[in-house]
């Protein structure tokens, strides 16, 4: 068997900037260089067209009773300037005090490796393992995954039958404790525009006669919330699942100071409804946050101007079981109500994420009609995180989204087991990005030991 | 005596922008141009400096018994960009269809041509006039007029004893109607800022338990007015003095129609509190204006951030009596109390001007103490008017803000009688820049007519 390190240090060379056409030969040769890599242990690779970044597909066959896996990442990177704060060039790997730095390093190259050095020992020492393994490689998800849903869409036959879908793309609080995410929330975007005069007005001259723009927005954006930090809108909180008690358990066990993370912030006070933790509101409430906002004279000095429009950027992050096509004509309905008479209204609707969430098995609240496949690696999972971490993972909803979780549930009706492996001080789509070496020997230790429990059953 | 659309085009060849220290030349040539044009009509100049720009301070004196009149002007220009959108070079003046194009023509080159002149031909004509006039001609109008003000306040020798300030630097609806400014609008610029994070967040993994700047500061902007359009705050309106019902007469007298006027401006409906037209709210209310809002992220499609910190410049149009730092403590008093818990408020204290407010003779509110000479220009001012106009004055406050009119008021205790000259039309602090000749030539007879009947009385 290969060298992971070595193997990572040459995969890392690759430029494979997705979101940058200038970086086509990168994205080819990381693209094939990890294709190459999953022939060299044994499985059949297919590189699958998209409209731009191809997906490579490799494939273990086996016996149709086996257990079907999709091991999921990504091959693409994100764009690593500023290059000038990188210490070592982004694109020439260097290994110092047991971490590898470079951009992809720990999102998403080390993570998969460790899964196809993972995949590559186990078969190498248990040639019939009775498991089907399908790696799912993309290039676009840091430029939004929109492909590789048209992927999922166009060629389900490639991945039919599977039983669940593995990956490591999610973080841990540290090197001692592993996280298994079980939920997503998902994301509604869109921006407003409220408009009045054909042309800015002069202050004096106009001022008093005509709503500004400015006060209109403001006062439709301050409708939205209460002053309890919900979000005022009728029916938005109407298809939110309740928390189950061994969520909140499961939480405490990340041992978080509210005191010490709100002066990591440099906040005075958190602001979170009332009956939830400021942990528990971000994974477990939705919210409609305002993510940019402009009118008028933003300049030096004053301009004494009534601007002809004011916009808003508005994204809602929802939770299960909440769809982003019904809560946007919740949203938008209750926004055409409340424009200012007089003001013009432009609504201009951004992308979408269906919010996600998989119970472990066990827990009170488990699907009765849960895959026993996915129960069942869902328990190898914990039995090989405790073994090999010395402690059993924790199980926590994120407030993050990840669409394409949620498009393979939606499109497959498969759901994931998302292993943690990068760590807060690895500066994932900042310069200096590393990953941690010996997290990644443990990982493939894990996701080894994980698959072979799954296959054995 | 000279021909006074020729000294114009040679005024105007001086480039005297006052905002850019490129244009030193220019307003040296303009400041000795207009100096020796008052040296050739007989007066005795002066050049005053001040901290930049040099005021042209010129006299005719004469027994203390004669009315005093001060005639002010300014000889700088806006800057003329953008000069592509000029049809004619900026500073080669040109005559074309009875109009002279130039950066200056309007504002304030030919109206103080006009004054000039007419003092020139008065003079002619009535070597023993018994007037004294004092010409007092800044070079920092288009700036702010701060120097002139410490000007006002370093020489009142200079002034002392006049009896009013005489000027054309406002408008006129059409070229037969003529309007006295009679009131002006004050102001109080300021600008908030909300923070709350010491950085920008991820609205994944922190949204939902913090306050979001712009929240914030949407909710405290949109506590500032009421639903009718007042502004929403304690004691806003406790010095604002009583519309008298020749006021709200005169103004019908501009025949202006809401419905033609909204459609002007591309506006729906007006926004005005109850129990006044638009045209009454924006001379006669104080405004609480957004000029600008800023916060986040403001460019292409979205990026999903809880921005740090968001702002709001905001500018306050006074009217007579409230005063710019009794309305700012009553504002900042408020705003301190209702920034929304944890946020951290930041006020910059901005640029103010007291508002201003004249009453003509014989109106039923005139005070009793208002000086007899001041009363007797106005008198003549309407002779003059209504027989060289073929109708009376209207007689208007306006809503815009000449700071330097509330000095002289506050430094040396002057009204001022503003003798409207510029059109609509005359496209003031823009492109092609021109003024009407005609008015010119009106004004400049107008001009003599009511000095020679101030003086005989």
């Amino acid at each position: 068997m290969f060298d992971p390190v070595a193997k990572l240090k040459e995969y890392l060379r690759h430029p494979s900037v997705s979101a940058d056409p200038a970086f086509a030969e990168g994205m080819k040769g990381a693209r094939e260089f990890v294709g190459g890599l999953l022939s060299e242990i044994g499985l059949s690779v297919e590189y699958v067209p998209t409209k731009l970044h191809p997906v490579v597909v490799a494939k273990r066959h086996g016996d149709s009773s086996w257990p079907h896996v999709i091991i999921y990442g990504h091959y693409d990177v994100q764009p690593p300037d500023p290059l000038e704060l990188w210490e070592t060039p982004a694109f020439e790997p260097t290994v110092k005090d047991g971490r590898i730095y470079a951009r992809g390093a720990a999102d998403n190259k080390g993570p998969l490796m460790a899964h196809i050095t993972a995949v590559g020992r186990l078969l190498e020492a248990e040639p019939n393992l009775p498991l089907r393994i399908t790696f799912a490689i993309e290039g676009e998800e840091e430029i939004g995954s929109q492909n590789f849903k048209t992927f999922l869409q166009e060629h389900r036959d490639m991945l039919a039958g599977a039983d669940f879908v593995f990956l490591s793309d999610t973080g841990i609080p540290n090197a001692d404790q592993m996280v298994i995410t079980v939920g997503l929330r998902g994301m509604a975007c869109f921006e407003l525009e409220l408009s009045n005069a054909r042309m800015d007005l002069h202050s004096g001259m106009y001022g008093g006669m005509v709503m500004n723009p400015i006060q209109g927005l403001a006062e439709l954006c301050a409708s939205l919330h209460t002053p309890d930090g919900r979000v005022n809108l009728p029916g938005y909180y109407g298809d939110v699942i309740d928390v189950e008690p061994w969520e909140r358990e499961e939480l405490k066990g990340l041992g978080l100071s509210e005191e010490a993370f709100a002066k990591f912030l440099g906040v005075e006070k958190f602001h979170v409804p009332p009956g939830y933790t400021p942990f528990e509101a971000i994974r477990f409430l939705p919210t409609l946050e305002f993510n940019g906002f402009g009118g008028g004279y933003q300049g030096e000095g004053s301009k004494t101007v009534i601007p002809t429009k004011a916009r808003v950027k508005v994204s809602c992050r929802l939770v299960p079981n909440q769809e982003p096509e019904k809560m946007k004509a919740i949203i938008f309905k209750a926004i055409r109500e409340r424009v200012p008479a007089g003001l013009k209204l432009k609504i201009t609707d951004g992308h979408e994420a269906t919010p996600y969430v998989v119970v472990p098995p066990d827990r009170s609240n488990t699907p009765a009609d849960q895959s026993p496949v996915l129960a069942r690696a869902f328990r190898a999972t914990h039995k090989a995180v405790t073994e090999i971490w010395g402690r059993a993972p924790l199980y926590l909803r994120e407030g993050g989204s990840v669409g394409l979780i949620a498009d393979l549930k939606k499109e497959l009706n498969l759901d994931a087991i998302l292993l943690g492996l990068f760590l807060p001080q690895d500066n994932l789509h900042a310069p200096n990005e590393s990953f941690d070496l010996a997290v990644m020997e443990k990982g493939i230790t894990t996701i080894e030991e994980i698959l072979r429990r799954t296959a054995h059953g």
